[in-house]
């Protein structure tokens, strides 16, 4: 892996990433002039004893693009400048300018309120998966595919390293029916000052079945899923994609190496192009589906980065596409967001049938 | 309160319930002439430690009703029943037909699975709150709105009563921004075979509250929000309706008895009389802001079922509008859904200067 870090007009970062060497003259351009000014705070929510973030400064984003102009892809015009330079180059990450976390030097300190409030650490990138503004992360060949893999260990590293940082979140949310307007192929990463209340229960409820049993919940269900193979969308010698039997939206889908691994700076180079291949697999699947781009939100899970060894953590991602059948939204209501308790009325295995009959071309 | 019990056609219980003495020859219609058979079962998620409920047989609908067909309406023609029958009553609960929930006699075993599995006991309710299909929960007067909270106390216990049930929740879904394309105001009652993951977070962190400080974190929290007055909406001598401070959504509200009460069965007279004050001033605000019918999910909390004391439970509705601005839905997306950390870009205090700026009348 390549690599080329720069700093942008603004003061914010840009690393570009390659399979190939990168020319060191590259510049790193911005739409934005002034230094960033973010001053996100923290609020305690006592009845759900967790912390939320706001960011009021991101109402009053002076950048409002026209629909044409987009700003992950590479500049053309200096006059008109974009987030990423032209040149050769893979993938891009650069400091999110309207980040929901972070605090610039001399920020406004928290509001005194009736509720505990505190700056808000953490950190907001944005990581653009290739310079094809129409392409997307599925179509990528396996080896730029393998390269984000990297980068995103790269990128967790550096944000695991800092003090005030306890989990880094790597999402993909895509398509405007999850509230996506630039289609550009491109995700986020989430580097949080506590470990977030999904990750946390996750990391918790883990290391209890790890004592017990020695052994994580998601290793356990990995061999399941094998031997039963009702719901496998791939398997290769390293890694698996399959719908989960316990599947909470109907075409959700698990990707995961096969052995327990931390996070993704753990991965050895065989298993990382394995994850590759099932990853691929699943989103080609997807857009095959139906012959359009399937919209989803995909979420990767690694351990905490407290310090602490989590050998109950097993890197995975998990996929929520929206749609429910072809042309029907499945809304999140009443039990699932009040109650946490989700209702579904597709059983996993019909869903993994249509999924698994969708073939894909990996090479 | 007057109610008037009946079996419909098919085997589901219908009550109605009036301000006023209810015909006792009334005859409880079903679009459905066969018995129910509903066989929900529940699987095991391991990661997120949960139950999911899989009612397969929902998406098996018989009944596709034409748009200009509101079951919810009563029925005028007896060749075309709905599921309330004519007659002077204010607000209906029946059986939900479609359950996600529930075990009809001699259903069929939970499948074996790689994840534990179990029937799925519970039971699925559905409220209409009013006869008239063009009114709104808000819009209905305050003895009505009275009614309904004493409707659903009285769901909560018979229903909590039952030995398999550990937890009611009321709740409404209104609006197509929310998944639902039936107007006429109705809501929903779900009882739950286990406290769900919501409530019981809230429940658990409430309960080490109390133990610590004597008081439940909502109690403390409305007397903060009322010393503050910079997001109440509503202040009654017994009832509030506020922004909560802690707002994660930008037009949440949360609506409340002022003095901790368990549930709806506990309320005194003049607590719950205030309380519809309460609620009414919120929903007439929501719609007051643009001058539409606002979508929201609302869900009322209340002390588990689950036969033990819960001093540090406390009764209060949470709204949470889909809306940041006129036209712009605020998505849940990697961070709410995946992380569970959620991310706003307004301040409530902001958000409750809008609401206080609309005027609304009560008589």
């Amino acid at each position: 892996m390549h690599r080329l870090l720069l700093t942008k007009p603004d003061g914010r970062h840009l690393t570009l990433y390659g399979r190939e060497p990168i020319d060191a003259t590259l510049q790193a351009p911005s739409p934005f002039a002034e230094p960033l000014n973010a001053s996100a705070h923290l609020r305690w929510h006592p009845l759900r004893g967790e912390w939320v973030t706001y960011a009021a400064y991101r109402q009053g984003r002076t950048f409002l693009p026209p629909p044409e102009y987009n700003p992950l892809a590479v500049t053309r015009d200096p006059s008109n400048p974009t987030e990423v330079p032209a040149g050769r180059w893979d993938v891009a990450v650069f400091d999110n300018r309207f980040p929901s976390l972070g605090q610039a030097e001399g920020a406004a300190p928290p509001p005194e309120l009736i509720v505990p409030t505190a700056p808000a650490a953490g950190h907001c990138e944005v990581v653009v998966f290739t310079q094809d503004p129409q392409s997307s992360l599925g179509a990528l060949p396996l080896d730029h595919i393998d390269l984000l893999l990297q980068v995103w260990g790269e990128r967790t590293q550096k944000l695991g390293e800092r003090e005030e940082i306890k989990y880094v979140l790597p999402f993909e949310n895509r398509g405007a029916e999850v509230g996506v307007t630039l289609h550009h192929p491109h995700g986020q990463i989430y580097a949080y000052p506590v470990v977030p209340p999904v990750p946390g229960r996750m990391q918790q409820t883990a290391a209890g079945h790890y004592r017990s049993r020695g052994k994580g919940p998601l290793e356990e269900m990995i061999a399941g899923e094998r031997r039963s193979g009702e719901r496998v969308l791939y398997e290769g010698p390293h890694a698996i994609a399959f719908v989960p039997a316990c599947a909470r939206y109907p075409y959700e889908v698990w990707v995961a190496p096969i052995e327990p691994v931390e996070g993704f700076a753990q991965l050895q180079p065989a298993q990382r192009a394995d994850l590759a291949r099932a990853l691929k697999t699943a989103l080609l699947k997807y857009d095959g589906l139906w012959q359009r781009p399937l919209p989803y939100l995909m979420a990767w899970y690694q351990a905490p980065t407290d310090g602490q060894p989590h050998p109950e953590s097993h890197l995975h991602a998990e996929l929520y596409p929206p749609y429910r059948t072809r042309d029907r939204l499945k809304y999140l209501a009443g039990t699932e967001i009040a109650a946490g308790f989700f209702a579904m009325d597709a059983l996993p295995e019909e869903k993994a049938r249509e999924l698994q009959a969708v073939e894909v071309n990996l090479t």
